[in-house]
């Protein structure tokens, strides 16, 4: 039972590397841009998570690097969300060009803190906002 | 009358495009790490002014591209301070090549503020340690 | 006579820095992401004149920082496009949000160049476009 | 058998985010810093591998976050560099502050490539000098 979302973004100039493609970084900036969206469409903006005092800093990263992707291309952020143990968030991220080609796939773990970086127990509306959203 | 200090970076991957030369934002990047050596080599750790309550954001920055420069590439950054007005700093920076190929050349000025962003008026012993290190 | 296109875009976790605003370098990206939308609504994506063999390397970028910008921000870009000289081109580029609080303001000059560097006369499908679009 | 490299940065604040501490994705950047001396430390710059038309664009990445690192931080870098399979290459990242508190660690799998990005057999050249340098 997860949460999924999609939105899509164009590859900037500034992304790119001497390789003609994107740098690998980015990919982790996009995997923002999927985590951020999702929240949203699921009625937790993460700015509104961060002004009530609870942060979700990453604790893990894995990236997969599947195919090209080049300045100005179109692609695809679908984004999962489900809760990792009873401390921590999982999201698993998945991007493709617009014609389905894979460009990357991996997920980011998250502990969730206060703002100076202490572990604190999810609260109930963040638990109860992930399960009823993968449930409907 | 102004203070001068200069530094070294190396050309990352992460800072090209696919021009195959540096992308051009990097240029400011490199210009705060001029501005925080100057700032370390006259006693005056950004880090510790922020500490202080002390914070300089940019109110403008100017950059002219006089040459390429590429990854892996050495290059010199030379920075100067000087007052601007009562309330601002301004710091001219030179981006060369090891070999004094300009890079680019430009300025940022930066208004004196607290943690809120409200200015503020810089305080005495961020003055003093200006003219005092240009007099040097 | 000049073009202008308007886009926007939200403020990237990525984009910001400790002050809690954006890192001065990002309102370059954003620049960029003006350009690269005024040129599509134009009729000459740039990632198809780079694929002719016209690249557009900065040569001077200047930014006026007037007002904060924080994650989640949904920003607008406003640029226009004008010949500067013979042979070069001038963005003016102006981010407000959305209830038209200014951000940053600015402007980037492009040499006209061939994939190695080498200035070259801005092709006439280039000049006649621009001309064309300004005075649509 | 690995190679074993160390080198030193200091957090930029361009690096930085609104959490006060560095950007998840700015440790991938690091990583490539940390591979781009340890390649240098044994003979094989990669610009000159890429200047021979040898590439090394990721297929994966992995990190995790250990602890805070902030603006100004001094952090050493140890990469490690090994064989993985017959046709890819392994480094394995250790990031920490200067008195060995851990910031992040990880590691990332390189395919080798062409300029076009074809999957190359690694050159002898390559091989050995990582063989022989491990074998130190």
């Amino acid at each position: 039972m997860t949460v999924e979302h999609t939105t899509t973004l164009r590859v900037r100039y500034s992304e790119t590397d001497q390789m003609g493609t994107v740098y690998n970084s980015r990919v982790l900036e996009w995997f923002e841009v999927g985590r951020t969206e999702l929240l949203r469409a699921i009625g937790l903006p993460y700015a509104q998570m961060e002004a009530q005092g609870v942060f979700l800093p990453l604790v893990e990263a894995r990236v997969r690097y599947l195919g090209r992707a080049a300045y100005d291309d179109d692609l695809r952020i679908t984004s999962r969300i489900a809760p990792e143990g009873k401390a921590s968030l999982r999201f698993e991220i998945d991007i493709t060009h617009a014609d389905d080609r894979p460009v990357a796939r991996g997920h980011t773990i998250h502990a969730v803190t206060s703002a100076e970086g202490k572990p604190v127990r999810p609260p109930a509306w963040l638990v109860d906002k992930i399960n009823s959203s993968a449930g409907e």
